[in-house]
């Protein structure tokens, strides 16, 4: 039983995870946010206050916190009592905040994979690279630490294993689909942080096929999906982070993820990219000013936050595993529909940061509650899915699936 | 008559003058070239003697030059005893240059109007907005400038007189038409400095009919040209600096200027132009680093100097002129082709920058022998065309005229 969060980074995904934490503070106690600039958080705190979101009369602290000093990381640990970190600052934040989380002994959890800022996509796994090496010393000290327990990655690594669990004896294939059939009315703009968003597709496309990694590049390989709610809609076969470690526990699955784009996204990017303005080593301009194109680009584009007053439509995410049961070819789609205007309106942003943002306050709650207090590091399919998919329907998330011509609650 | 020059600027039309004027230094004298970075001069000056362009036995040094620095430039001609100046740097320091000229006495050529830095497409006509302010101070005191002696502006304005002078009573209307229908096998490139270029068309695109300015988007309106050689060609309609001397020197007639593009310029240019990256004002990263992101796009792009290796095909660049001739209506079109591959062989450089470097020294020429040694400020279509034919005809740049079925040499 922990409680006391302590919430890092103050983007529109942090907005939502203040919402959400307010909404059920009477479970996670005092609540707390933190990032580099101040103001950003008390503009969050404010929003969470002007829409009465608090449950029950208690503590929502603001406060100044460069997350790449884990020292200072731990030293705001300390001073709030926080016993659990929800880490949703950029990714380049991840095991600094980690290390914070170590030192202190308070439970760890993220939404993405930690990155450097020079690097693009290194060598698969990815979380080999960073995280799971500090898996010992989480397990030595007792700490809990739930990695990825964003949307994708995060409910659709635990779809991915109520599916096997439920309905195969095993598991073949599992292709994760990840559309958004909203609308921003902007000429482009990216649902998150552009920098994190573009670094996802500039390098290799790594997949798990016939119990290996295998390569192809961005928007070589497109698939049109059926998807209920949304319709058909077309999709390419992406890097993301959530392969690497269903590919480790589910070896002997083929692990594949798709992300669908419209032919803008598909232009834009593909002009920055070709000009060389996504990279993120540094170029000199001819008057000798040092710039990394990327951080120019992301400075150009709006800011994520601010579509959600205009954005519509809805979102559908969901993993497509194929298995066998009893000898017998089975298929089933998990999944889950958000609508961007309900998210504004209830929390004041859109679809993608809300379907980011409400899973890992529902980590959160099952670690207060003891569910998944696992006392070392754990991906989320490493973890029981069934209380999850439980707090997720209560706050906003419900889990469906589609077998056969069905569609329904995971659990009618 | 004078003689001596002195080129401003190192780039690839700079390249392309040095190789001219060394090829008719008899007539030119003493040859210098100047830029920031001197090691730029001493490239091309290698490249020249390379080539054994000398006419004769003669100068060719280089030097270091601020030339946003009037009196830093007026130190080097008096140094070099330079009496023309052959100004092809960045438009940012044409009106620099041209004071330095006007305190020493030095004849001045240019080739593109003076642009402020951080403003684009200023109120029409562009030439009064800086260098017609000049015009006075250059008649008082005898100082020859020739203004927009390259292409287009340059033989493009002379094309417009002799089709007037030579066909026509009347004249209605002046298109002037662009053409690059030759290939540089990469992604993506400007084929002179990226920034000029896309500043070119950021801005309203100002055209002259009915006697007086109009106003249209760039791409807002395309026509299908059909042109000798080059064949059938889209091109739309664009701001261009000879459209403001034209319309001042011929108000009676429609002026137009009509860019070739293919459908991969337009593309970048649209995505580039929508997301801000285009912009001349600085932007702030989420770092706090000042940039302006035209700037960062043009570190990124290719430099046009190194296309030319691969460049084929060719351009096509004239004048549709129609009017009236003893009642009747006429029409001309006057024009060159130029071949990529061939402008390599000779001067290093692709066809842009050929057309574009090969005018001012013939204009450096016809002010060496008198022809053109106006003694005050002048565009191009103040002077006689026909001397200036005779010298393009002979040092590269032959003039065309198709009228009906007929093409033919402009003198045949």
């Amino acid at each position: 039983m922990k409680k006391n969060v302590l919430i890092v980074g103050a983007g529109g995904v942090a907005q939502v995870v203040a919402h959400k934490c307010a909404q059920n503070n009477d479970i996670l106690g005092d609540l707390h946010i933190a990032s580099r600039t101040k103001s950003k958080c008390d503009v969050i705190v404010d929003g969470v206050r002007e829409k009465g979101a608090m449950k029950v009369e208690g503590t929502f602290e603001t406060h100044a916190l460069d997350a790449t000093k884990s020292a200072d990381v731990a030293d705001l640990i300390r001073k709030t009592g926080a016993e659990i970190v929800i880490n949703v600052g950029t990714a380049f934040v991840n095991m600094h905040v980690l290390d914070g989380c170590i030192e202190t002994g308070a439970a760890y959890i993220d939404t993405a994979i930690h990155e450097e800022p020079d690097k693009i996509c290194e060598t698969p796994p990815w979380y080999a690279n960073y995280e799971w090496k500090k898996r010992d010393a989480c397990a030595e000290k007792g700490v809990t630490a739930i990695l990825g327990a964003g949307f994708d990655p995060g409910v659709v690594n635990a779809y991915a294993r109520y599916a096997i669990d439920e309905f195969m004896d095993e598991v073949k294939s599992i292709d994760i689909v990840d559309i958004n059939a909203g609308s921003h009315g902007r000429y482009f703009a990216t649902n998150f942080d552009p920098e994190i968003n573009f670094r996802e597709f500039t390098g290799v496309v790594y997949y798990w096929e016939d119990g290996r990694w295998k390569e192809k590049s961005m928007f070589e390989t497109g698939h049109e999906w059926d998807l209920p709610v949304v319709g058909k809609q077309m999709a390419y076969m992406s890097g993301h982070d959530e392969i690497h470690s269903l590919a480790t526990n589910y070896p002997q699955a083929d692990v594949r993820f798709w992300m669908g784009f419209g032919e803008r996204y598909i232009t834009v990017f593909t002009v920055l990219k070709n000009l060389g303005l996504l990279s993120e080593q540094p170029v000199t301009t001819a008057e000798g000013q040092e710039v990394v194109p990327l951080k120019v680009v992301k400075a150009c584009l709006p800011d994520p936050k601010s579509l959600a007053p205009d954005y519509t439509g809805k979102t559908c995410i969901g993993d497509l595993v194929k298995g066998t049961k009893g000898g017998e070819e089975v298929e089933v789609f998990v999944y889950n529909v958000a609508d961007h205007k309900e998210a504004y309106t209830e929390v004041g942003s859109q679809g993608i940061s809300y379907t980011a943002g409400v899973p890992p306050v529902a980590a959160a709650m099952l670690i207060a509650q003891g569910d998944w207090d696992a006392k070392t590091m754990k991906n989320v399919e490493e973890m029981d899915p069934k209380p999850f998919f439980e707090v997720l329907d209560r706050i906003g998330l419900p889990t469906r699936v589609r077998i056969g011509d069905e569609e329904r609650a995971w659990n009618a």
